[in-house]
């Protein structure tokens, strides 16, 4: 299954505990399909100024990205730089130049335009739904976005989620969306907009799917350094969508063993500066956390027996 | 395997957005011993005013727990109100009456003295020592502690460490003790001074067994109606160990199921106001819970070929 991924394409600034990166690869689309195309090809749509070092993607390339779909504009590329808190649970926005991210205007390619998977960073939802207007009848619209947008523009917004089949989204910003702190009811209240399945991510603490009669949890994979938490949400997203791709299926064992792949696609991203810490990431490595998930949270059913109290 | 459990035994008066409940049973002991007796018998050790309705406690004594070593003392009980915020994510003490408790000076019958599993509630470390001083022996040692005695008796609470085994300690409380932010990093330092195991209770995200070189996660079963979160850890730790002891094992595979236990219990107490969730409770609703925790969490390892990329 074919996945088309629209998103920003950025440079980063990010200061950590750890330390900090300057003018680094950054955005939803770049995170994305770093780590969508460990599992499946991806086709990319974005824009960059003329500062962007777009050959620094060539490994992207090389793996089953085709990024012929970036524009490149004169101007400058979008900027944000940030600070992380000690803990690293939150941060402040210390600077955003949208340069030429500020008048984009996806255009799908023509042979992007069947992707049978349908990615929407986090982008005006205006953009969102003009980018499903291009498309042809995808089997799966999947997409995210962000407090900005659900406070200033609720109806697109809602407008754009009767097209979306899977919301991924974290936890603060759904319990927001739906005006309701609890999260399995703000989960039901998303898919009665018409999203048939929620990703609720909820950064240490892993992730939640919500279908539409069962859920599904995989814990954050347990890290001793957390370096840059910086696109973890995006890589989980190409982790996740990478893999549902690659299976060819959405049936509930694939759409499980996504969501693990998800959080081990994560927990590498934030491991280090930026992609860098998908840029080499090996299957090898990939199945060794599978493996270490599984021991994390399988357990043998001893139940009781009815009569025992 | 017997369990012993010395901990607070209280009134509490609890606001919550859906409710108020005035002058009902409370106390680490008392939500212990109530999950705890689902699986196994329990004798219990504490102090209570010539106020407190022992007699509510009549369901405990028949299904296992050994009531006494409550002392009744001349005077108030052990009395907290507190008030939670609209979602329930933290809550204000609004009074914190100690009476008799102020006093407690845990006296072990002897025919509790040889109990296998000893758990110590949350009460001040001094008194965690006497009562560790006065048994014989036991397999396991587990305790709770809190902010106040983090922060208060550091260093008795140190000493403490070095003679348990389990400590059950919630999320902030462990990056407090370990002046670690990072859980992972957090716990290992914990099992540094003494504990083999820490289990992390995170409230709706669940809870995290470290163990000497594994770990686990269960999830917080997911609520659609949380009405009163007050005594849920302590639920939690009785469902793990009144599951420990009734396996008589500490195998990571009854490790595993404990946790699940913990988890299950903790959702049915805060369900309802005080330990009226765990009043009656069935096995049937207990095994129905574990049926679902295990299809929120298991999952196929489909891994990858090695040279798929």
């Amino acid at each position: 299954m074919s996945i088309l991924c629209v998103g920003s394409v950025a440079l980063d600034s990010v200061r950590t505990p750890f330390g900090s990166a300057e003018n680094v690869l950054g955005g939803s689309a770049v995170f994305f399909t770093a780590a969508a195309t460990l599992f499946h090809s991806v086709q990319v749509v974005g824009v960059v100024g003329e500062d962007y070092p777009l050959h620094e993607l060539d490994f992207l390339s090389s793996r089953g990205a085709d990024l012929s779909g970036i524009e490149r504009r004169t101007g400058e590329s979008f900027f944000w730089s940030g600070s992380y808190s000690s803990d690293l649970s939150t941060r402040d926005t210390l600077e955003t130049r949208l340069g030429v991210f500020a008048n984009f205007e996806p255009k799908i390619p023509e042979s992007f335009q069947s992707a049978r998977i349908v990615f929407l960073g986090n982008i005006d939802p205006i953009l969102q739904l003009d980018v499903l207007d291009q498309v042809k009848n995808p089997d799966i619209v999947a997409c995210d976005t962000m407090n900005y947008w659900i406070e200033g523009s609720r109806d697109v917004l809602l407008k754009l989620l009767e097209r979306v089949r899977i919301l991924i989204i974290n936890d603060e910003e759904v319990r927001q969306l739906a005006g309701n702190s609890n999260l399995l009811k703000a989960a039901r209240w998303v898919q009665e907009q018409g999203p048939e399945m929620v990703v609720v991510k909820k950064g240490e603490h892993g992730a939640t799917l919500f279908a539409d009669d069962w859920l599904f949890f995989v814990p954050g994979f347990p890290l001793e350094k957390v370096f840059d938490p910086t696109g973890a949400g995006d890589a989980f997203a190409g982790g996740f969508l990478g893999y549902l791709a690659k299976a060819g299926s959405l049936s509930p064992g694939d759409l499980r063993c996504a969501m693990v792949y998800g959080s081990i696609i994560g927990s590498y991203a934030v491991e280090q500066f930026s992609i860098r810490g998908l840029i080499n990431l090996s299957p090898k490595e990939i199945n060794q956390r599978l493996i270490e998930f599984r021991e994390m949270t399988a357990f043998e059913t001893h139940v009781l027996s009815e009569d025992h109290v």
